[in-house]
């Protein structure tokens, strides 16, 4: 997170060179384009999400369209054992969910502006007045797989920021990614005032590679994916990075917990949707109602499908569970397995969570309301949830509009990341001449809040 | 930025097996610290900083007499020409400096608290609400060079805002240093309740090596020091780091500034102090006013003793300075050294900061209020400066208190970092057995701002 904040002429010689291919030529583009991003009105950007979506809802079968052609790909892929039938879902896009796209870009037009808010305005001395204010982060890049609709998410997300955006899709939804965009950069030309460059895709990974070392242009790079590949991007790149590496999540059920709200959390968050990185992993119970809630939920858990693995108390308490090894603690299954072990009271459940846990989102179900908030207080992760689903800890729940990822850092942004993880802020000091020889002779600051 | 938020086992291991040496376990033992310090009432951190400010004032003659034996190896030192004079000036402590490091110790007591300040609070549902609100970010580890002062400034913002904290300072003024922690150490533990590990200071260039591979127990590096320094850090640790490679400065004056301003500004920003990263590197001045402006303020840098390089535009305009060359545009000199560079009106100037700006501090010097504030939008930077010195960023004097550090880069924290960059926020959901499956049938959320 070192300062590379400039590149004008830098990015100035690829617009002049546009004979130059791939990522850099890209991200030049995007660097010029975001210094005029950066001060367009919001008026402006608001018309250019309204044109957007209006477009995207008017070329419904062209998406639609493209897409079929990458969906008949992926089914023979999926009949060949070389992608999942969840893969294959996540590609699908119908008129339905264009129009849904559509929508959404709307409801990011109607957030309150994410830029020239004012955190903070102190008189230094008189005449001499400091202004924090937010302001856009400049260029952002989104590498991410399958679902096309992170392509309007995105964008708009990046637009309403007045960021420029770099996006590289998975190569299975190619072409309906690559319509996404062109509309996308049909609706931004057509209003004018946009420059070109505001929104690119990247097309190979050798783009992703040569994007790595674009330090200089790009200012932020958001990987969605897999452990292994956004620590890969981590690793290789020192643009800075915001991500989740993995979401290993608990359901702490404690001694004062109503068994029946308990059953109810822990059935959603690991069977809604257990790819999702908030779904549940491991399950910690109390010992003092292991008896009574493990067979019930280990029941319900089999049920729907769950294969489950626990501790050698929990094993005691319900039949037919597999044995759980310490790798099964750092696992993140991302599928219907869950882990149960039985704690010692509240203590060993936070320390197991420190121990095991990535810092995504962590749950407490009890009716004791103190022991609650001493979990909320003392687990150090970007969610602690009493007594709800640790599926909740997601963008669009939240309330922020939409996500552009979720971070398990804790610098920056922490948890879902909506618009204003692509904000920044910068210092505006409006004096009359001051100088700082004067303040060490005497004359001193004022230092009052305006 | 990746998420490696826990460390609690990890970090009990080290903790219980104290005759492991080194950075390692210290930062284990600052994990432990840090989920202690965490919770400590607002109260207990103050009354630990009143503490430790009266033992710094009891103690001033103890440390007075470690610095002694520093600035004795120092001043040999200076004599064989290996240190500079400069930096024996920055490690010399008396009495009177460490009542002053005692007064800002009682500065820091009194900031307003920054843990469990609510940033958000929005009702998801009925009986669902989600606050965001700020908490420490955990262990924080400053690697720092001859200022000593640094000890007990950087270990009070830690200490108010709930984070253990990792001193590595310079070998020069390593009594000096170790006096400060002793001191500050007494104090914790006289006070109780903060536990051992809060405070701990690092020895040797192999526990910093050593510090470099503990992401799972430091969240946080801040390197105090040179662009070589900060830059090696950066590239060889994947904690995330916060800091400033170097501070390349331009003060602008356009054609319509009040050149007297322009003057006082220029010599304030060169002059004040040179090696400061906030210092003015290169000039920038108008073409309309080069004549009326350049001769005049050649001369005054020349009678306090800078040396002035310009371009060919600069020479013509004043007598007897030497060229610039591409290289100047981005050196940081932290000298009395001073380029100037000619150009054609807020266009070109915005243009070459861009180019060879390090996003630290950007002034522009006029009267023209559109102008001015074309700039400060238009300009990258953290901070930007309307007829005020670049000198002016700075923590203290931006009413900060004081800084950790000072970051060039635009996430978490951009330009001087107090104890804000110190904390982060988590997400704290409290519920009432709410899932999201019932959600996705046809359950809405309310999302109402509280």
């Amino acid at each position: 997170m070192s300062g590379t904040t400039s590149g004008g002429t830098h990015a100035e010689k690829w617009a002049e060179n546009p004979t130059s291919l791939g990522a850099a030529r890209a991200a030049g583009l995007a660097r010029v384009a975001s210094r005029k991003l950066a001060v367009l009105s919001e008026a402006t950007r608001n018309a250019v999400l309204e044109a957007a979506a209006k477009r995207l809802e008017e070329n419904a079968a062209r998406i639609v369209s493209a897409n079929t052609d990458d969906v008949g790909d992926a089914e023979e892929l999926v009949q060949a054992g070389q992608m999942s039938g969840a893969m294959l879902a996540r590609l699908r896009v119908t008129e339905k969910s264009v129009h849904e796209m559509a929508h959404r870009v709307r409801g990011v037009a109607k957030l309150a502006d994410p830029l020239g808010r004012r955190l903070a305005v102190t008189e230094l001395d008189e005449g001499l007045v400091l202004t924090r204010e937010t302001c856009s982060l400049g260029v952002v890049a989104v590498v991410f797989e399958s679902r096309p609709d992170v392509v309007p998410q995105v964008a708009s997300l990046a637009l309403k920021s007045g960021n420029a955006i770099l996006l590289k899709g998975g190569a299975e939804a190619a072409r309906t990614n690559e319509s996404l965009m062109t509309i996308w950069r049909e609706a931004l030309n057509e209003s004018g005032g946009v420059p070109d460059g505001a929104a690119q895709m990247l097309h190979s990974r050798a783009d992703v590679m040569e994007l790595l070392t674009l330090e200089r242009d790009v200012d932020l790079l958001i990987p969605r994916g897999g452990k292994t590949f956004v620590e890969k991007i981590s690793r290789q790149s020192r643009i800075p990075v915001l991500g989740h590496g993995e979401g290993i999540c608990h359901v702490y059920v404690h001694a004062a917990a109503d068994l029946k709200k308990a059953e109810g959390i822990v059935m959603d968050a690991k069977t809604d949707y257990p790819a999702a990185c908030n779904s549940v992993e491991t399950l910690l119970v109390d010992m003092d109602i292991a008896k009574e809630f493990l067979p019930r939920i280990v029941d319900k858990l089999r049920a729907a499908g769950v294969e489950v693995r626990g501790c050698g108390r929990t094993r005691a308490a319900a039949s037919d569970v597999k044995v759980a090894s310490e790798q099964d603690w750092e696992t993140e299954y991302g599928d219907l397995i869950l882990s149960i072990k039985v704690v010692d009271g509240l203590e060993g459940a936070i320390a197991h969570i420190h121990e095991f846990g990535s810092g995504h989102t962590e749950a407490i179900v009890t009716e004791d309301l103190a022991a609650a908030e001493q979990f909320l207080s003392e687990v150090d992760a970007a969610g602690v949830f009493h007594n709800a689903s640790t599926r909740f800890a997601d963008g669009y729940r939240y309330g922020l509009g939409a996500e552009v990822g979720i971070s398990n850092g804790k610098l920056h942004a922490r948890g879902p990341m909506g618009m204003e993880g692509l904000t920044t802020y910068k210092y505006k000091l409006r004096g009359s001449g001051q100088i700082v020889s004067e303040y060490k002779s005497g004359k001193k600051f004022t230092h009052r809040p305006l």
